[in-house]
């Protein structure tokens, strides 16, 4: 089969791989109907995922259809049109009790990372009972593959952790498609302002057609003072830094208001600088999170039913023979605009 | 009457001062029968807190009797017997109404800070109906200086936001009488395990007494090491910060589990390192807090019923004439072993 291989630092290559069996009673086998890249994947292309080996088939979002099964797996047949998870858990251990998936003993982000991924043709998912997850005939599944990953993330980590209300004031720092997902997914809860934050004017411009109410280009204005004429001078009840560097960490906590939350989903490859000398008195709430992808299923149905429209974050659309091109154009997307490129074997 | 008087950086005195007078309808004056010291007047002492001036009456905690009230104070009558708030709060501003007392607008911790406080034969209390509570009939008046300030801001600012539960495990860094009112109300809701940590071995051997299960004095022993041999490597689900300074707030950072918290008591003067390059995916909480005091009226019915005795944290004694000689005790408490210092005119 086809499959995109990451060959270390700075080198993947789409090449012929043996078709994924069954190795545990667990596993199922899915061909891939369509699947995307993820900036997690750009991170490892620049060699900063230590756990992802060369030689590894990465990807770790799609949908499909249930090739083959292990005996031990119930909730699935061959033919089943399915939705992968980023995160595979087991479903038994304390921290799937938890429903904290994403720390699951046996499982966690492993697709794409120390087990082989969805850029190929088929891929083996393991725990696949608590893994994947049926499509309703008749959904959009492009739309679904926003489903994998980047939904649930921007809910969970942002939307949820950051405990936004009706008529709440909502700061997201970061308008790629990570912050969108959050912008379009906090909606659910309908808070009275949502302040989009980004250098990038394209960006800002999606984010307003996404239901932003403010939108900030910080290289052109000050965004605390924005967001304090907007608030009374009390800052947002939400701030949700959707970057994942220390600038954009310590911008939060100039936007938080005394007993708000700074929701973090960015991926940090460095500490930054907590202001406790101000923060102590401020009764607020900083939280972290690999996503858990425990709201799919409340996803799934917000989809079908309309509520939120994930398929307006696909910008290109590549077949897997021009995955490559795929890389390309997402590695470039200030050039080239892209948000989520869909990629279809 | 007898006060003791704010001068500036390093100077207090005891002295006279005329009797308070009721300046807004919702206050009362009440005739102190015992106070405190609070490490936040060592603080002001430093000259560490800015909104306090030069001339102020220090102190925010105490029992008192009700002597005088205002024309709109309702809950309240001369004679009644009451314990004072270290957190005055007007109860109709946005941050009451969410019982955030602590940033109440018209309030807040302004007493012995912004306005006269409680060390001082008399006090007026600003909104008494919402910031002074009946004592039952009975009760240890002593042990109830206790709840003004110390044994709630362990308790909300730790316990309550350090969700500790039942089977949990929690390490609280700072065994001075802020973290053992901590510990002491940690155990209402039964953790398995609660590590103290400190420096002292006094008061570490304090800490025995008072229900810790393990202690770690960190000029000896290695916190980390003890924390990780006992939860099985994952660190403790509630780690809480009890010093104020950034070392001890880093190692909170260490010893939190993945899917914990870390509840932050201390006032801090400095920003700390945050090591998100780590955190990011461990769905971890920070909080921070200024003592609301909304716990009041379930933590005097826990002392009422016997289930706490925050009387043990007084170590000493002494007349209002001698404040002087109890601010050299509390001062110099690694020497004198001090915890709570009681003072009663």
């Amino acid at each position: 089969m086809k499959a995109l291989v990451y060959h270390g630092r700075g080198q993947n290559s789409l090449e012929e791989r043996p078709k994924p069996k069954i190795i545990a009673p667990t596993d199922a086998i899915v061909r891939v109907l369509h699947t995307t890249i993820c900036g997690t994947d750009l991170h490892i292309l620049k060699g900063d995922v230590a756990t992802c080996a060369p030689g590894r088939i990465l990807g770790h979002e799609g949908v499909g259809v249930i090739e083959q099964i292990g005996g031990a797996v119930a909730a699935f047949a061959p033919g089943d049109h399915v939705l992968i998870s980023c995160i595979s858990s087991c479903g038994r251990c304390e921290a799937c009790r938890r429903g904290m998936y994403s720390h699951c003993e046996a499982g966690g982000w492993i697709l794409g990372n120390s087990i082989d991924g969805t850029q190929a043709e088929y891929v083996r998912i393991p725990h696949a009972d608590t893994s994947l997850y049926h499509i309703p005939a008749g959904a959009d599944e492009e739309a679904l593959v926003m489903l994998s990953d980047i939904l649930p993330t921007g809910f969970e980590c942002g939307v949820l952790n950051g405990k936004v209300q009706p008529g709440s004031s909502v700061a997201i720092v970061g308008s790629g498609p990570i912050g969108l997902a959050t912008l379009l997914t906090a909606q659910f809860y309908s808070p009275a302002d949502i302040v989009m934050i980004d250098i990038d004017d394209h960006r800002l411009e999606v984010a307003r057609q996404f239901g932003a109410t403010h939108v900030v280009n910080t290289m052109r204005d000050d965004a605390i003072t924005t967001v304090r004429n907007l608030t009374g001078g009390r800052g947002v009840d939400t701030a949700i830094e959707a970057v994942g560097i220390p600038a954009t960490f310590e911008l939060c906590q100039e936007l938080v208001a005394a007993g708000g939350i700074i929701a973090n989903i960015g991926v940090h490859g460095h500490k930054a600088d907590l202001h406790l000398e101000r923060l102590w008195s401020q009764n607020i709430a900083i939280t972290t999170r690999l996503v858990d992808t425990v709201s799919t299923p409340m996803l799934l149905k917000t989809v079908t039913a309309g509520r939120v429209a994930p398929q307006r974050l696909i910008t290109h659309r590549f077949t897997l023979e021009a995955i490559p091109d795929a890389y390309d154009t997402f590695g470039r997307a200030s050039e080239t605009h892209a948000l989520k490129v869909l990629v279809t074997p």
